[in-house]
């Protein structure tokens, strides 16, 4: 057996000639293994020759770590120039699935496996003068340019890892077997499944930025969750327990498939797992350089579709409900295994980093407590897509590490193969994949009632909405105060001694008047026409935070996150409530409110009069009815003669506050003069919408 | 005879009960002389059959006159309240010429005669009252209270003289004739015309805000002209004389129509006069009451394009320059003719206000100095349209008096006729009609060689355009420095000691930092991609001011002039040549700068690369670029595959600033850190675009 694959580096200390030592080390074992990986293959061709259709050829994976190294070292000025600013560019970007015009091989003039090998060994070079001779301080820690380096090597296990599934992907005759890639030799039979009982228990995830272990941004901010009692299998499903899927044709039965698995079955015409193939009648199992017959006990790989139909068909077949754990679910069976980090100094007790074999083993060979491999041998399949803690934050220098994938349609898979190390191979880490990918991944299965809760991944990325979400919960620009916030307080003041039961703020938008109306009204109802506007503030009140991003040059972004807690407004999130509705047409259970306050609306209803004739039915007598708006009236919005001012009327300037006058004035008397309250919409970094509300303030009178 | 029809006011003095009563008097004889010369329909049928198909019935201009007076005494409070709210919706707007949707009968249920009759008499009521009750202060100046009611009297006044018109246009058998309309019953045969010379000399035209008879907004400013000398008719052109031009077939030919003359005669379908009827082969004259044998000497009644058509036949026949006067020229028949005001109290020496008849009478009748009717008989067209002087300002309650005819479709006519009176009597006084248009107008000829100017009367109305008048020469908002200006500035104190002969802005829109460059630099050339941008800086370098309207709220605007000399810019207009030019194409004479400014120009190209990898061999060596940029990139404008930074390039973060030394870099460098200078664009009373655009400063070096 090998030695040990070096672990990930603890990144504090004083010894600072020693930590140098250990991370040049950790640089060098990493490169040297990912290069040793491209020795299984058999060929110049297996570089070139694509293993899936949608993804580069390997030789783009053999350049692309090395690229990376070059690249975050000049973003934090580690170093100052490329090594070769044409393989630089090719090896940059491409990693994951791309549409089929973007792979179009004749944009590719790939150099030769030899120019790659001499440019790998270049950089190696390079990187192991940085790490001689760079001025080192400990900790090295997020903002710590020496992060850069650990984020290469971190960057290269994962690559190690999803090359060898590549690898795995590649024509049998491309690839050979390695003295340093061997795979188990124990098969037998699979042990017979089972369930066990896991109790209910708190779990805490999260990582602090001063964390000693290097992490990736999704690791940061805090999760708390309680998680129920739930029954788990103790094993892996094996081959062989999938194979009774298989043979009920469980792939052809469409009860077992969501629609978005079943569109997969549908692309991929598959049978049975990715790697299982079929000889003379007998299942063999493609290994990463060979194929053997079927071992039964090892763990079946397959995606999430395929993991969540076995579930389905589980759960008719048993009449439970059976279905893939929670991402907090397996961390409470990583608390109940009492599993802790892999020791730098010890073999894993698990078919982990690289520590036993270059393949799965038998589901029953690691035993975690009562459980089978909670840890290792392949990673399991969640529920959860992966989805920011809060507190989340980007790395200035790979902001999109993980901000894609928050999507959800990218789930977690938990536990690490057997191939997972470095980062990948800690309690901490969180991957996740695209829901059809094939990794070395497979899953285990849980017996549960409580139902799986998505949280929220979504950054808004919609231009309206997140500027929205900026102008109500954002920085304020140019000194001006928050808008809604300005509103709040006049209408507060306006309201004076009135009672204070309820308030409408119609046309809410993301909802921040809602929440401040709320610090001095005991219930504030929010009302807006635009579903995806009420969203925001739902989101608000339940989860109290809000995530977008704001465009800062181009299509350049950055992320922002939210939260009520930090405005001071957590404490009124229940007593707010939020309404799809027309301001035109408002159902009738709107109505006795004290205060009805509509920012920005009048100049965006398609029948303004509608609102203005009608809105005194909504207000108690002595109500306050606050209009904000800077008169912008568009055609688009308002049909020109729905316009409640701004045009000639009988020869004669008519302005809004005059057509407010006229037809408010059966109802109301107007409280005090009319004043501007600015207001700043973000755009861009440096292009802002800088505006004028005219607020007028409305006693109902009759 | 009649007394003499009260002449219009001093607004000065300072016997206040003297002046009250003046005003009551003059109300009072213009509002009954306006009703009585309703008293020439011969049934309330004439009040309700249209005259012209395009116009309102006559019932309309019967009412319309005594709601001006309500609608204009409640902007300026001297009432608080209307008399027929109905009456005076219907009677407020329609003056003029309008679509046909506009005129449909269905939208219009008339009162009756009577009931109008009635609301006239209340009206006259209530006017009087004011007048005699409410405080007067002198003098009446623009900003007074009482300038509503002299509008009033002004206003009626003019509609005496286009009812008149209206009138002269119903049907015979609808009108009567009436012992205070007499017609002139001299006819005779017309005097032989022939040419005057006149000699040269300067006019002063315009009026200060503190004259002290009222004026409509157009006569106020200042203009002075150089006229050169020119020869002119002695007498108006008679209907004699012009019936040479209609048995010529002048009407059917059409090298004496220019293209808006040709469509007008192509859709009426005239081959003669409007006014003049052919009867058992002989012509009449129909008159505002009556119809009478052709009166050969008076003057011939035409609209423009007539009198322009007999001007181009005379040209033709004589070889010579024939060709209507422009105002100026008229205003120096005015001064060489010895003309003044009308006497308060003694009978015009012309045939005009009223004087002597209801009608026009022989060219030969009233002489003026070696001419005859430079003053009275009919209004004389001029080739000029009507346009602002300099320091010209809308009136804030009739904002649409003048500024809708600035539009380069309405000429000037001057003199008045036999029934202008008041303010329309007045030398200052300017009228202008569309040139189709019939009033009791004909013309006077000249022959010189001077050709015609056509002086700007365009408010630029396009909402772009106007707004970046705004923001290159109108007012800062915010605070925000005037953007050009500090462009202007930073590269100013860039170029320091380096040479200062030329300078270009490149895609200087309206061209406001050309002028500030100019200060400093010998030469400055300002290049646009639009033509209309460009225009704006033509116009200021040639005449030294720009005029544009800005959007208030809805469709309400204000209308803003902006001079060079108010921005101490008018020594520099020699200075600046202004060019439409591609930046990413320029011309190879733009070549040899020392300094290139390129405001806001950058990521509104389609090819910025074009610019930057070419721009420095517009420069001298050792010259400053200045690149200043919001990066707002939009695929609308630069492809996005074209743009300079603002995406992920290999992978990472490329800035345009990255963008900008990627590709400036061979040929400059960067002279300072990039900084950030804001700018405003506004776009409605409340609403504005707030920017920060970055600015960099490169010098050339190779």
């Amino acid at each position: 057996m090998q030695p040990l694959f070096q672990r990930t580096p603890v990144l504090t200390g004083d010894n600072i000639s020693l930590k140098r030592h250990e991370i040049l080390d950790y640089f060098l074992v990493t490169f040297d293994r990912y290069q040793q990986l491209f020795d299984t293959l058999a060929c110049d061709e297996a570089y070139y020759q694509k293993p899936i259709t949608l993804r580069h050829p390997l030789i783009f994976y053999f350049g692309h770590t090395a690229t990376f190294f070059i690249n975050k070292l000049l973003l934090v000025r580690l170093i100052d120039e490329r090594i070769n600013p044409r393989f630089e560019s090719m090896f940059a970007v491409g990693v994951d699935e791309m549409s089929w015009d973007d792979l179009n091989d004749s944009h590719y003039d790939w150099p030769s496996v030899a120019e790659v090998r001499a440019y790998r060994a270049q950089v190696r070079e390079k990187i192991s003068h940085v790490i001689n001779t760079t001025p080192l301080t400990l900790p090295i820690t997020w903002q710590h340019p020496w992060w850069a380096i650990i984020m290469g090597i971190e960057h290269e296990r994962i690559h190690l890892e999803t090359s060898s599934v590549l690898i795995r992907q590649q024509r049998l005759d491309y690839v050979r077997q390695h003295d340093a890639w061997p795979a188990c030799r124990q098969y037998g039979a699979a042990p017979q499944n089972s369930l066990v009982d896991i109790s209910a228990g708190s779990v805490h995830l999260g990582k602090e930025k001063a964390d000693s272990i290097y992490g990736w941004d999704n690791e940061y901010g805090q999760h708390h969750a309680e998680v129920n009692a739930f029954q788990c299998s103790r094993y892996l499903v094996s081959n062989q327990q999938f194979l009774a899927f298989v043979e009920a044709n469980g792939y052809s039965n469409a009860n077992y498939w969501n629609e978005e698995g079943q569109s997969w079955q549908h692309f991929s015409q598959a049978t049975a797992p990715t790697f299982w193939r079929k000889k003379d009648d007998s299942w063999h199992l493609r290994l990463m350089t060979e194929e053997i017959p079927m071992p039964w006990s090892w763990p079946v790989e397959v995606n999430y579709h395929e993991a969540k139909a076995f579930c389905a068909w589980q759960s008719q077949l048993t009449g439970q409900t059976v279905r893939l754990p929670t991402e907090d679910e397996w961390y409470r069976l990583y608390d109940v295994a009492g599993l802790t980090e892999i020791n730098a100094d010890e073999r894993a007790p698990a078919n982990s980093h690289l520590d036993y074999y270059a393949s799965a083993c038998p589901v029953n060979q690691f035993a975690q407590g009562e459980l089978y491999d909670v840890r290792g041998n392949v990673w399991q399949w969640t529920e959860t897509p992966i989805y920011p803690f809060t507190g989340f934050d980007v790395h200035a220098i790979y902001d999109d590490f993980t901000t894609p994938t928050f999507d959800e349609r990218h789930n977690l898979l938990k536990g690490g193969s057997w191939i997972s190390c470095g980062n990948e191979s800690r309690r901490d880490s969180r991957y996740a994949f695209r829901r059809h990918f094939f990794q070395h991944a497979g899953f285990r299965y849980v017996v549960a009632e409580t139902p799986t809760m998505i949280a929220t991944s979504h950054y808004e990325t919609d231009k309206l909405m997140a500027e929205y979400a900026e102008f109500h919960y954002g920085d304020d620009y140019f000194g001006v105060e928050n808008f809604s916030q300005a509103l709040a307080r006049i209408a507060i003041q306006a309201v004076a001694h009135r009672p204070v039961r309820t308030a409408l703020d119609l046309g809410c938008a993301s909802g921040r008047a809602t929440f401040e109306l709320a610090r001095h009204f005991q219930h504030v109802t929010g009302i807006d026409f635009s579903a995806r506007f009420i969203a925001q503030g739902v989101q608000l009140a339940e989860q109290g935070l809000l995530r977008y991003t704001l465009t800062e040059e181009g299509e350049l972004v950055s992320y922002k996150e939210r939260k009520l807690v930090d405005l001071g407004l957590d404490s009124v999130r229940a007593k707010v409530a939020f309404f799809q509705g027309d301001a035109c047409n408002l159902k009738a259970q709107f109505t006795g409110y004290d205060l009805i306050l509509a920012a920005n609306l009048i100049d965006r209803l398609y029948n303004p009069s509608k609102l203005l004739h009608n809105i005194h039915q909504r207000l108690t007598m002595g109500g306050i009815l606050l209009l904000a708006s800077p008169y912008t009236w568009l055609a688009e919005h308002t049909p020109r003669n729905d316009w409640v001012g701004g045009f000639k009327k009988d020869g004669e300037s008519f302005t809004t506050l005059e057509g407010l006058q006229a037809m408010l004035s059966p109802h109301f008397r107007l409280v005090q003069t009319a004043q501007d309250v600015p207001f700043v919409i973000r755009e861009t970094k440096r292009k802002f919408q800088h505006s004028l509300s005219e607020v007028t303030l409305w006693e109902r009178i009759k």
